[in-house]
């Protein structure tokens, strides 16, 4: 995800997971990602979650008015709703404007 | 992580790890968690990485000043170039302003 390095923004999710396979999590998660891509002003995104049920995903937009838009998608919101009944017990979300960004890549 | 909320500094780190045990990477890894908490403007971090060895870890920081004092501390310089060297195969590092903050946790 390189194409977010200054003057874009980060909305960092973290969240416990409530583990339970076949919850119909993993599907509507991969959903959520396919349709974050087809929205404007996507830039990218990135996950990780641990054994530990702890998770982290920071997605990217070129604007804040973007950000707003996504939050606002009825099926993005009806899916946030599930989350909280049926599958997170902790959330927090941060917006955050990147201010610089660097890194490598071993050759 | 509830001390971050706007204003403060998010550093998101990403990583891709090669994945081999005994390496010194784990006691490394805590020890860097445990000289952040010393360095002052430090507020908290956050740790996530998957089994296919992708991580991202996000420290959370009262200003840019503290956020580089930590950079140029002496330990965590050198600690960075041996997870150049011997840990990881990919890196990417961003400083972002963390504008609002918003969660729940379950009752």
């Amino acid at each position: 995800m390189d194409s977010c390095t200054a003057g874009c923004y980060a909305v960092i999710f973290t969240s416990v997971r409530d583990a339970a396979e076949g919850d119909g999590y993993a599907e509507a998660a991969d959903h959520m990602v396919e349709l974050a891509r087809q929205q404007p002003g996507f830039l990218g995104v990135e996950s990780a979650r641990g054994a530990d049920g702890f998770g982290i995903t920071v997605s990217y937009w070129e604007s804040e008015e973007a950000i707003r838009a996504w939050k606002q998608h009825a099926e993005h919101a009806a899916t946030r709703e599930q989350g909280r009944a049926r599958w997170y017990t902790t959330c927090t979300t941060r917006v955050a404007r990147v201010e610089r960004a660097y890194g490598w890549q071993r050759p």
